[in-house]
């Protein structure tokens, strides 16, 4: 998958920039890996390309030859001028690459690189055609340096919370932490970390990024195209095949021996997860994204995994699979556009089978298995030193659901109005953050670990507000713990941040009307004269006040005088103000146990028609949509003062790294 | 103006507590200032109301006898016990208080007193009912310690984007810097500041503030009711009469000598420069805020004053003067409620004259004057001391408006198609700002400086997209020349911040069309067709690329795959996805000279009818409005790094005081 408008804009710099050598007839070099638009275009900042010394990253270029008969015979890498001494692994486009690539075109890539000189360096790449013409470009990138000194970080703890920007946590503290005569009553967790920084969030490819560059930024220090997890984009229509870049997960487990940890309340295949652990163009190749995990598990060190996504772990002959033949991987041994991935990188070469048993195989390799909470409570730490908990088929239930069950129950009631989707016994993040800590700490060089707050996005998508707050909550509460642990230990770093906002979420005011007055008007069903007695702006929202339960989470969000969210990203919805009695259908799911799928709404726009107010999306589809906007990131632990500023995406993989090699402090920030 | 919907909660927490003595028949203290609801509910955390040692304020209570036939005649204040050897003023409510208001209700205030002890104080009224019977009422506030040693800031910059969010630095950033693969070409002035922090903008009776608490919080350390002003609400109907705090600007020339110079492209009556010299539970009591300016300035320190407003300023048998008797101040030599501001404040006594010639008395007093930015560079700052620049009657013009004026100019156009409301030549913020410096820098003992970038909110409130962009890259160019400033001498602490985000602003992608088709979809009046084909999300946005000309700002903001801006707290608007050739109808402005002002859209529905795309609003009325959402904050200079972290607006206050007294590094923060 390619998903890539870059590549024209290649063109068009090489084109106009003299960066190709000859002019018509001539082979033409219409990609360069790494990618450096504005090297290109005569331009030399910013660099887009950054990799830390030693850290590895494959080289690639497509070359066109001028003329059907015609075929590329040689292409030779050169860093700084000095033409590397490595085997180059040819593709010709006969077959595999997208639409439109001649079958002449020649993929040429060096598989596994590294530099360790910090500095701008030029790439250079010549390639020859069978009738003695050469064509060469140039592009750069930059090797940022380490320093040494000062106490390490030994570990590394992530919290992406996905879709969180600025309104999302304000909201979860006016909901979770309430507010009286303009201040907060109980901080948040991650309110309480003492350093903050802003982050530009665009991807590769776009100013709007999705999750997987939106986290792959984060821990390979590189911008990767949308919906791509750990590589450059490339011309294969292959997934797996794409140029790499050495992960934080990687590059720390080889070099310091440090484990991986995955927690999600998301399908662990999904992008935020899987871009820690798996290279992929194609964020949607489940099969071969939950292969990954497991069999380059000696490359990322993943020693913990626990979220959804247990239908890509049971053989497709087992009810509720999901595994196919055709979102897997393997790499063909004969061929060395593929074989070279093996061989320098030392990955898998993976295999096609759905009828794959992959909780088995996790399990015959020492994992500790948790289907539900229950058997989480039951796994005794001190013992386990790998853990794998699958709670649901795909995307685990929501906290506002999860929470609803957890109290039916507490009280007795049997038929719950609250559905799991067949999975009734799902933990908490903060519950499932435990213990892998636990489990993490027994690590004796130490780990990274991202937990991720899933569903604060996919239920912004929704424009469920309701349940993105509650989201962010229970992330909030998982926050809590692993800040508890840094502050025990002394020796972790922890950041909270986000991949990018979703929905443009607005916090416009607050109900001017009792929940019961409210109620009413829906039943009037008012249309805008809904909204004009209902939405409170400025003053007349005062401070919504929501009662907090034992269990951490707000007794009722059916509250008088609620908290009101607009979306600024909003696709079509009707909009009555109340909690939604039932989430949107989960397209991942593949089956639903207790209730037909058809009782979910399909969409906002077909959810609360009573009130009769339609509001009419400002983007196209069904979905609202994530923005561009910068988000916030919180840091506690050593090394934390390093995130504040605005800074790039990228740039907290290096600050990371850093920590673990001493944090020292600037000269030039505190004046 | 009392705009208090907190009153309530203070009566049923004094209720439901037993905070009050006697339940029935007897007297009841409605109010006590300073606020201070948690405490009297029970709960000691927060504390609302906090001081710098020796910060002045006032002390108020409101009392109502139990019977009509009764009299408060005695209403003791004590402090931790102590009660206070100073005199009270009383006043009862036979005439001047709000509605609702017994006319035997008392108000007893103490002026200017202040606590040199640090720590948490409890305040205690007791209260004497002519049978005898007495009444107690308890609250508290906070005395911040400040430390000392290190080095000692001089001066302080505040850089106030109205309404700038974090949505909308990024779009600034996009328009103004640029992206190429995912990274900025161009950083914003603002981006270069080594920390950032978030901050809590919610005001003493809204989780949405105002720019008037949004402004005051930051230099008062007291959150105030939206609509007011440097004071505490109360129960009277005159504006100029509250409990007031002694302002940052008031509190620093005092104790340090220091000046105090506005600068905004706002009327000057408008709330943010008010907000820091001006005591008023009114925001739009233009004619006494203007006095209170140039008749307090011994106690402020005003030296420079620039922006719009002019139309205050001129006698009232002037044409476009819009002063007033009704919105004048005076405060009666009689009534010890008023006479006390003049005795204890040293306050003007002020005079209700519509026809003072306020002009003539500035200059009068030593103030260069500029109407115009050709005056205002002839200025020579070697030789000025105080200036006052009065560029427009009402709101100056909006950057997008006086470059494509200047440009105009430039290449001899004779009929400008952009209106400037009467007023051709007005400079633009940087100017204004470098003019400030220069004649701020002459003073010994520093000064305070705030520039408020005022039409990035107004033109958020209007949605007019690339007008609040356009404000936005005009805010950050004086922003540069603010940084250069401080790089240069050292001794400056700037930040750069928002009084609260405006109208949800969200970056949802960019157009897919090229101007040329997107002219043609609008023609063919597609409604939400247009939509569908126009909206870009995703990877579909790419990069917008403006082209920025010799002047800073863009060549046009027609470009070919625009950035498009959705809206999250919007009124209704039609939606054309073009620059709008006029901005909407400004109801400040008295008067227009060029153009009627029905050529102006009287709002956002009115406006871009021929796309026939009519979105419905989230929030009633015709203007966007303010939302809940944190929002960044930039600093630079020594003692900068104090504001990393998520905090409450009113922390901003005690970390600049601080920084005069001596910046030092924290022993907690950077382990």
């Amino acid at each position: 998958m390619n998903n890539d408008n870059s590549l024209c804009t290649l063109i068009l710099a090489a084109l106009t920039s003299g960066w190709l050598a000859g002019a018509n007839a001539a082979p033409v070099i219409s990609r360069l890996t790494p990618p450096s638009e504005l090297f290109a275009s005569g331009q030399s900042d910013p660099v887009v390309a950054r990799f830390l010394p030693g850290q590895r990253f494959d080289l690639q270029a497509t070359i066109r030859p001028d003329a059907a008969g015609k075929s590329i015979i040689q292409a030779d890498f050169a860093i700084d001028g000095q033409k590397l001494p490595l085997r180059v692994a040819y593709k010709t486009c006969d077959s595999g690459c997208v639409a439109g690539m001649p079958a002449n075109a020649t993929i040429a890539t060096l598989r596994a690189v590294s530099v360790t000189a910090p500095g701008r360096h030029t790439l250079t790449l010549t390639a020859t055609q069978n009738d003695g013409q050469t064509v060469t470009a140039r592009g750069n990138f930059e090797v940022v340096p380490l320093t040494t000194g000062g106490r390490k970080v030994k570990n590394i703890i992530i919290m992406l919370g996905d879709g969180m920007g600025a309104s999302q946590r304000t909201a979860a503290r006016i909901v979770g932490g309430g507010y009286a005569q303009g201040k907060t009553i109980r901080p948040l967790a991650m309110d309480s970390f003492p350093v903050t920084g802003m982050v530009k969030t665009a991807s590769l490819n776009s100013v709007v990024t999705d999750s997987s560059p939106g986290m792959t930024s984060y821990v390979s220090g590189n911008k990767n195209n949308n919906n791509e997890e750990g590589v450059f984009p490339d011309d294969t229509v292959d997934p797996f095949d794409n140029p790499r870049i050495e992960y934080l997960s990687e590059y720390l487990h080889r070099t310091q021996g440090k484990a991986l940890g995955l927690v999600t309340t998301a399908d662990v295949f999904d992008a935020t997860p899987a871009g820690n652990a798996v290279h992929t163009s194609n964020r949607g190749a489940g099969t071969g994204i939950v292969d990954q995990f497991f069999d380059d598990r000696g490359l990322t060190g993943l020693t913990v995994l626990m979220g959804g996504g247990r239908k890509w772990f049971l053989p497709s002959s087992m009810p509720g699979s999901a595994r196919s033949e055709k979102n897997g991987y393997a790499f063909s041994a004969s061929d060395a556009h593929t074989a070279e991935i093996v061989r320098r990188w030392g990955a898998a070469p993976g295999t096609r089978n759905p009828a794959r048993d992959l909780l088995g195989e996790f399990q015959s390799a020492g994992f500790a298995y948790a289907p539900d909470k229950t058997a989480l409570d039951r796994i005794d730490p001190t013992k386990t030193d790998r853990l794998l908990g699958l709670f649901a088929l795909s995307n685990m239930n929501v906290a506002l659901d999860k929470i609803a069950g957890r109290r039916d129950k507490a009280r007795g009631a049997t038929g719950s109005v609250v559905d799991d989707y067949g999975f009734p016994d799902q933990p908490m993040l903060d519950e499932m953050t435990d213990k892998a800590l636990a489990v993490l700490a027994r690590q004796p060089q130490g780990f990274v670990l991202m937990v991720e707050g899933a569903s604060i996005d996919k239920q912004a998508h929704n424009m469920d507000t309701e349940r993105w707050i509650l989201e962010t909550l229970e992330f909030d509460r998982a926050i809590r713990r692993v800040k508890d642990f840094a502050a025990q230990r002394g020796d972790t770093l922890v950041i909270v941040t986000a991949d990018h906002e979703c929905a443009g979420a607005s916090l416009i005011g607050a109900s001017r009307v009792t929940d019961a007055r409210l109620q009413a008007l829906v039943r009037e069903g008012g249309g805008t004269t809904l909204r004009d007695k209902v939405v409170g702006v400025y003053e007349q929202a005062g401070f919504p006040k929501y009662r907090i339960a034992a269990d951490g989470y707000p007794e009722t969000t059916d509250i008088d005088y609620r908290l009101l969210v607009g979306y600024g990203a909003n696709a079509d919805r009707h909009e009555d103000y109340r909690t939604n009695d039932r989430p949107l259908q989960d397209s991942q799911q593949p089956f639903v146990k207790q209730t037909p799928l058809a009782t979910y709404p399909a969409s906002a726009r077909e959810r609360d028609l009573e009130g009769k107010l339609l509001l009419i999306g400002q983007v196209p589809g069904e979905s609202a949509v994530h923005t561009a906007t910068d988000i916030p990131l919180s840091a506690y632990g050593p090394g934390a003062w390093s995130f504040t500023g605005v800074q790039d995406n990228t740039d907290v993989f290096f600050k990371l790294v850093q920590a673990t090699r001493g944090v020292v402090m600037p000269a030039g920030l505190f004046r």
